[in-house]
């Protein structure tokens, strides 16, 4: 099936079970249950929290007028899933990370994370004061969602190898895990992507299966424990710069929601927006000191490794830009990235390098 | 009065009046309305609209039954009056940005911004996750206030001057606007450090009765016109690397609230942070293309004369560190940057210097 009939089945689909939802017992007794489907194991770090925390404010805010029910990945439907679930009213939400979703729509990767994409905070300008809520909302349409920001893990880390990469050529034939458009990148580079689930990665690396990995950043890669098997830990990447974590509510039940509970959805998700991120922030900058600590070398690619991962980007985003919808996207989103980019280099930017090198 | 005894009574004085309050007759009839005044003048970009985003958002969050009435400055109380009218009862909650409230104990200096200290999101990752919201509120106990992080400018700029400054010499004698302990800080360099509210500011160094003025960023700035008199803006600053702005509530009237009223309370603040941020970042980046575009041009301080101003912020900070609590905040504090740092300089820090660089 081609992606654009899915779109308008799924559409339909999404429409039509809805409303069959809404007729529901619970709606006519002032106080609602609501599912939410999660992307995310119960207990996963960082992730499962945020959506904990969004099914638990909302419950809380409402005094329980609307009580989220949160099942995990794999409680009701699966991690890829829930996006279905929602649409066609077997859910009543997801929370997840919206590039998971890019076969549904290509469009659904600039609310997650770019490849040399936005970081958290110009993700954050773009989305609540430049048009970004706009368009999430404007994919919703296509298939009946209406979408928040509600979370994000902040910079991911560039990964773990056994060898250092010293220049494009070493990623000829390297057998690396990265999913998604970072991974096509590494693709064209001649690497050898894999795609695993997280419950193998600590193996395949342990074993030689794969030469190297990425995973998310210092807190949940220590929990994973490749310190165990390699030191050589490159912190930044180009991959996921500051994903965005995603509340998407079934439109439908969104709009039969009161204006008091629609404001409890949108203040809830922007608070776990925040929320998560600095969660992450925290425990990385903890755990980075641990493992440091514990032997861990930090590298850095260099400028040509760089360059070859830039020219690669800009060879994968080209493969979408027939997709009317997501130009249109990519146009706001690199047209906000480069004015906040360029009055965060001269502000912040300026002030927190001279800070760290007069206090050393 | 010296400052403890100035302590006791407001806190004393903050309990009874408050009781008295809470015998209105708004509290029994299930809705209530809450008077929120402000450091701002109704209308002052940013600040005003993050207060109005709060008073708003509790509203219809809570569907009216906490109803906000804000008054701006002059409205109720004067500006620096919020403070005492909010201790006393005579308010409920104040929205404003806590270094005004110095005087009244320096620890509030850590709430709004410290020279050579966090970033906004340095700021939110010890106030969410690493015990700095229970410090604001060991704090808020010495004068009965529940307090919240509810907004941030962002980084603000290193002002503006009517001749380039190239070495910490040119700081002797050097008529400046910065209030605070900015303003200390330059005045240990040998400026002679003005402190003029906002609306005479133009005028003063139209006249040449200053050679220059720190302001906030470019979007309040250009409104207030200074490209007009000089052309020379340096944008990074050490003044305020990200001053957050905080809504403090009685703390009798905070307890009096219902659990999902605290619940409102606590997202909508946690919300209005990341929203006012944004709304900051967003229309500094645009209002700084402008003034370039008008001629104005970006400058940095050289490395010795941030060396000069990291030199004369110790011998400030250890002017208070006698004060017991003030000491504990401040090592919680520098604990927390210190490990933000490291990570973001290795993590977002690098990735966004390569990608500024490859995307040119």
């Amino acid at each position: 099936m081609d992606r654009r009939s899915f779109l308008r089945r799924s559409a339909l689909g999404g429409s039509a079970a809805a409303a069959t939802a809404l007729a529901a017992p619970a709606y006519a007794q002032g106080k609602r249950t609501l599912t939410l489907v999660t992307t995310w194991g119960r207990g996963l770090a960082g992730v499962h929290d945020a959506a904990q925390y969004c099914a638990d404010q909302i419950t809380a805010v409402t005094d329980g007028q609307l009580t989220v029910d949160l099942k995990a990945a794999g409680e009701l439907v699966g991690a890829f899933e829930v996006f279905d679930a929602v649409t066609s009213g077997q859910a009543d939400m997801y929370h997840g990370v919206d590039y998971y979703f890019v076969g549904q729509h290509p469009g659904y990767q600039f609310f997650a994370s770019l490849p040399f994409g936005m970081t958290a905070q110009e993700l954050h300008n773009w989305y609540y004061h430049s048009g970004g809520h706009e368009l999430h909302n404007e994919l919703g349409q296509i298939f009946g969602l209406k979408s928040f920001l509600a979370g994000n893990t902040g910079p991911q880390s560039g990964g773990w190898f056994r060898r250092e990469i010293k220049s494009p050529e070493d990623f000829k034939g390297l057998k690396f895990r990265m999913p998604g458009q970072g991974g096509e990148i590494l693709g064209k580079l001649g690497a050898s992507v894999q795609n695993l689930p997280g419950s193998e990665v600590y193996q395949a690396l342990s074993s030689g299966a794969i030469d190297g990995t990425e995973w998310i950043g210092p807190w949940a890669d220590e929990k994973a424990g490749f310190q165990e098997i390699t030191k050589i830990y490159y912190t930044a990447g180009f991959h996921e710069p500051g994903p965005g974590l995603s509340l998407a509510m079934n439109l439908e039940v969104f709009e039969s929601l009161t204006p008091s509970q629609q404001a409890a959805v949108q203040q809830v998700t922007a608070s776990a927006n925040q929320w998560a991120l600095s969660l992450f922030m925290k425990n990385n900058a903890s755990a980075l000191r641990r493992l440091q600590a514990g032997g861990v070398q930090v590298r850095e690619f260099s400028d040509d490794v760089w360059d070859a991962f830039g020219a690669a980007a800009q060879e994968v985003f080209a493969q979408y830009m027939g997709d009317e919808l997501y130009k249109k996207i990519y146009d706001s989103y690199v047209a906000s990235m480069r004015d906040s980019a360029a009055w965060i280099e001269i502000s912040e930017g300026v002030f927190t390098r001279q800070r760290n090198r007069v206090l050393g």
